[in-house]
């Protein structure tokens, strides 16, 4: 067992205050990690905060999580100690239904393991999060991490924000010679902006804010479309080969789907907490476009994803801030202000648990 | 020019009546075909009675025609006098389009040419249907039926619910080994039961009306499943691989995308008139579904369902109505009273339009 410091909610409506407990022993297949930094996903609100049904508390989110091997079980051949690992959305899964031997845990049909407020396989105990400084977890939910150490803080969006546009764009095939947009510029889309220009796509950026055009073409957006002008919309119709939409906000499908190409697909990888507007058949049918959706990514493409984002230097554009300040990120993140996504330092966290 | 006998919709609120009019001598590349037959679908009615938009009076519908060469011009190559040909929804496109380049004209980037209601190419001359004893069609757009002749009145409704059901069950892969549903059982459900079933799929039909399981199952399916009926739903969830959804009624489609395995897709190919309501994101983006649309079908897609069709003896089921039974065939037709297709016996037209 191994005392862990971390920061949990107790009910839906307390603050993250700190938190301690144990982690349990690695047995032969798992290993443990100390956590160095941990990225801030809007998932981790919207659970700490019960707004996606009940959550067990306490609650200690964070699954975007970077660290080092502190230990590894007998059984484990993967990982040694010191290897700088990664954890993202998945500890576990039933590694027997058809989708876990795809490598699709995310689809796995007896329910995968998040990395917090889930069930575990066997005990049915409720999972605790990477905010903390110590996770023990099985070894093939475990990915290696190759970028440079300086980078380590800004690779932790990748295991969710990464992951879940990296998955979409590759099944989809998207490469070079195609035209790619990308809805909304927050921590998902700048993600998905990087990725796609790296596959080599013609990436457009689309949001409803004139001010983010710089920075959008900084990340890789070869054009900028402020989505509320319907001129500026129009001049794109019928011209996309896909579209990844990264804006969970109920708004017009349609104004996005009119802009795909014969055989054209806009995934949704977020879920509004209201429908959106109802899509319009007629469109769908007359270029025979689709509508289709996405869970972040197996654990096979997550390792990809990382190896993908090493070797084209691709990582999250971040703000670094302590454990102790992470309702005030929160409050921040719920006004978009934050370019593009907080991580914990946990080297902060014993501290703040200690005060 | 030829003198040809018709029925035509004189306004939105009129009953179709006798009307005569001149076809076009045939240039190099026409086909002049004597129509035998022609079905009953529902856009007749729709556009006839202007409720697709305002149409173009007088309007001669019909666009599933099957009929015999009488002539052709000097430069066709693909048919001679006496051929047993049909025609479809398309009679012309702009043929230099991508789409159209890719034999899917019906996408064609400047807009096909509807057989009627429709511009033409050049002349932008409103173009007159099938409720008619003659027709000259480009002979790109004339398909080579090779029915038995006892089959032909039967061979018609091919030319429109037959390739609009075949287009999407091909697009998706339909085949053996998979599970594929199709919603609905009228003029186009009732095709694509017998033409997944010949694909070799694990055909079930999903019907509101319990009193159609016998002959859902008669025409291929090897399950029928009441769709009000939530126990029964509930029993296919999440085990379909492919689902044609004919219904355009607005419907819940919640109800069929979770019966979407892993990847699984539906297909829409009625756009309601009213929107459906808007579907579940979470649904989609928990099992990576995709929502489809798709419109009848290019030419060499629809030469290979008449050729798939003819290998394995598949026709409509269908009522041969005289002419001037026409009005009374689309009261019954709102009804849904038609098992499953009307199809004109188009040698009964030159008597009523004399009479």
């Amino acid at each position: 067992m191994t005392l862990t410091h971390a920061y949990a909610a107790t009910s839906a409506t307390t603050p993250l205050a700190p938190f301690s407990f144990e982690r349990r022993t690695p047995t032969a297949r798992d290993v443990a990690i100390d956590i160095l930094h941990c990225g801030v996903c809007h998932s981790d609100l919207h659970t700490a905060r019960s707004e996606w049904g009940p959550a067990n508390y306490p609650c200690v989110p964070g699954h975007e999580i970077v660290g080092r091997v502190s230990a590894v079980g007998d059984g484990v051949s993967k990982f040694q100690v010191g290897d700088v690992v990664g954890v993202g959305c998945m500890v576990d899964s039933c590694q027997h239904c058809q989708p876990c031997n795809d490598g699709l845990e995310q689809y796995c049909e007896n329910g995968f393991t998040g990395t917090y407020d889930s069930p575990e396989q066997v005990s049915r105990a409720n999972t605790l999060g990477g905010y903390s400084d110590h996770i023990v977890v099985h070894e093939k939910f475990v990915l290696r991490v190759s970028h440079d150490e300086k980078d380590l803080a800004a690779v932790a969006p990748l295991l969710c924000a990464g992951i879940t546009t990296y998955s979409p764009l590759r099944q989809w095939k998207v490469g070079p010679g195609m035209k790619v947009g990308i809805v909304g510029l927050g921590g998902l889309g700048h993600m998905g902006v990087k990725i796609a220009a790296a596959m080599g796509a013609h990436v457009v950026l689309f949001t409803t804010s004139a001010g983010k055009k710089a920075d959008a073409l900084r990340l890789g957006a070869k054009e900028v479309v402020v989505s509320k002008n319907e001129d500026e919309m129009a001049a794109h119709a019928n011209s996309f080969d896909f579209i990844l939409n990264t804006v969970a906000a109920p708004h017009n499908l349609d104004a996005f789907l009119a802009l795909l190409k014969l055989d054209g697909t806009m995934t949704l990888v977020g879920a509004p907490g209201t429908p959106h507007p109802s899509p319009n058949v007629f469109g769908l049918i007359m270029k025979r476009r689709r509508l289709a959706g996405s869970l972040i990514g197996g654990i096979p493409e997550t390792q990809e994803m990382l190896d993908f984002c090493a070797e084209h230097g691709i990582v999250s554009d971040i703000e670094v801030i302590p454990m102790a300040g992470i309702n005030d990120a929160y409050e921040r993140m719920l006004k978009s202000d934050v370019k593009y996504r907080f991580v914990v330092d946990m080297a902060t966290v014993q501290d703040a648990v200690a005060a």
